[in-house]
């Protein structure tokens, strides 16, 4: 044990030093300090790759930084309200949360784009606009009013089209339909006749068991077959024409981002990064499963919608984003941006992974129905 | 100014604290050392996203770290011959390296399902394999015997099918036909009657403008406009089925990975994460920019395989996996591995992703053509 006199320039700070390696350790700064925030998600307690992916922000975060940023998650309701989360952000309660866009579209309409649209790019799609395209600069441009920084922080694939009581055989079956549907994917419905329910997740399966909605989508297999759906909805369709990549967020008070030195910086980003990629591995590998127990186990009744009612939702959802994209100038730049690059991608896709998912499409099939 | 005593409880080593911010700063480990290290690529210097990529690894690496790690690299046959990577990394001549599993095959033969396989997985696919399917468990595995630790670092997407100076109509239009092609599409090539020819980049153009060569495949529009194939050849064909995403590496030697601590660990594996998604990014991005050049500007003619000739292929590549994965129990397992996984997400991509691009198809259209 030896002891030595540190020079310390500045402040009350308490510093402890441990060297704990045989190897020689060199001169190195040491003027760290630990970041200990909040983090508040509209997710449930548990909710699988959404809330456990919040969760596995916070702990990767910390593992690579060792140990200088400490992030404590809250779920939906444990700090604030699921929809204040964008407030608490903005408003510096704490320093970071996790969502998704689209659920303060009120607050901010541009951001519907960078959550999910309705026939929109995928994942792989949405995720190269975001990194190669220009997407995430103009997503930091829509919340910078608000003092508020976003991060890609997952994505759910192509999610499944939802849970119907009655079969659906043309755009006309939405007349009347009480669904529950929320985002742009909801706009459309509505367009088409339908009755947009907004209910809490916990009221969800209630209210379909009862008839009190007749359809509703939640996400994919793998959080569908959680909450039980097969045993109050007789159809399931696909695909998620409404929601087919979707992203989902963290997002950080401005001032906190900034208060961070750069190399931290330089680790939110990444893990970000790294948790939006790793959730969607585990939506791809998990969803597999989960449709393969829904099929064999409760012998679930897949249904494809039809041709031409796709084709009909596509026409209103086309109206529907032209409309929104009319509400405000940022809207309206988003729009843009979004219609040109989904058609870059368009004309490489027609040439790659369009037809060669056309080659091997015997692979792609529901065995066991 | 004050000065206090701290208690150091190993080592010589020496530390110096410099506490440079206003905000109070707490207890933290001085341990530090800087890790220079040394990475060698297969890849010639300045090949975009694939050498630039395993530089921006070590940039961004240098950058989470705060400096603790340095990585120098060096392009191939800088330091060592390109397919002399995993030779350096083992032995620790090199504490790293980046490039593809397939380079390899010799010495690894299940390293193989780790790169490409012919009518295998996309990149969403083969990236869910290894996140969370068990596949880079499986392909540490693999690499263990060698002391080398593998993490994706790129994913090229689905490829071209390349490019032919005559039309290929059938099977029967592969005998005799000397292309250039590695790796197990090369097998296959092989299978139905063509020479394989292994060429180094510098040479391939001149061989192919020449007819030494009748056909050749490289990466996808973004490189191969850039290597002027489209002086040499008037047949550009997709899709790919040879290298549906393939995947690049960065090894590590098992020692120096080791050696590294933990939260170091961490960033290196957070950091192999995030370029391989930002390589994705990259390529879906640029691919699609430079297809529409090729097409426009240089009158392309792109042609499909037929589907005959693709089903034909497709049945030489599912002999050649098996012939590949009676080579050795390892490559038995993997490939038995890859089969299973492929599966589960089949079923899920027959209700999302494949459905999806088929509502979208007129969008995935080639303008121009």
């Amino acid at each position: 044990m030896e002891r030595r006199d540190f020079l310390k320039k500045t402040g009350a700070a308490a510093a402890t030093v441990v060297a704990g390696s045989a190897i020689a350790a060199p001169a190195v700064l040491a003027k760290e300090k630990t970041y200990r925030w909040k983090m508040v998600t509209t997710w449930p307690p548990n909710l699988p790759v959404l809330q456990t992916g919040a969760e596995r922000f916070a702990k990767r975060l910390e593992e690579v930084t060792g140990g200088r940023i400490k992030i404590q998650v809250f779920a939906g309701g444990e700090l604030v309200p699921p929809f204040g989360v964008f407030d608490a952000v903005s408003d510096g309660t704490v320093e970071c949360g996790s969502g998704a866009a689209y659920y303060w579209a009120g607050k901010v309409p541009a951001g519907q784009w960078f959550s999910s649209v309705p026939f929109g790019l995928n994942a792989q799609g949405i995720n190269s606009w975001f990194y190669s395209g220009g997407g995430l600069e103009l997503w930091e441009e829509a919340y910078a009013p608000f003092n508020v920084i976003p991060r890609p922080q997952g994505n759910t694939g192509v999610q499944m089209g939802g849970w119907f009581r009655k079969e659906m055989k043309t755009i006309e079956d939405f007349k009347g339909l009480k669904m529950r549907i929320p985002g742009l994917g909801g706009k459309v419905i509505a367009k088409a006749g339908g009755t947009v329910v907004l209910l809490p997740a916990g009221e969800i399966f209630t209210s379909l068991e009862r008839g009190v909605i007749d359809a509703t989508e939640w996400v994919g297999p793998l959080h569908d077959l959680r909450m039980g759906f097969y045993k109050a909805a007789q159809f399931y369709y696909y695909p998620g024409w409404h929601e087919p990549g979707t992203c989902l967020e963290v997002i950080f008070n401005k001032k906190a981002y900034e208060s961070l030195p750069k190399e931290l910086q330089a680790a939110v980003d990444a893990i970000a990064m790294e948790t939006n990629f790793w959730s969607l591995s585990e939506f791809e590998a998990g969803n597999g499963a989960a449709l393969q127990e829904l099929i064999t186990k409760h012998k679930v009744n897949l249904v494809r919608f039809p041709d031409a009612l796709l084709n009909d939702l596509r026409k209103l959802a086309k109206e529907t984003l032209e409309e929104e994209a009319d509400k405000d100038a940022m809207s309206r730049k988003v729009h843009e941006a979004f219609k040109k690059f989904k058609e870059q991608i368009g004309v490489w896709g027609s040439v790659s992974e369009k037809p060669y998912y056309d080659v091997i499409a015997d692979e792609y099939s529901l065995k066991g129905q």
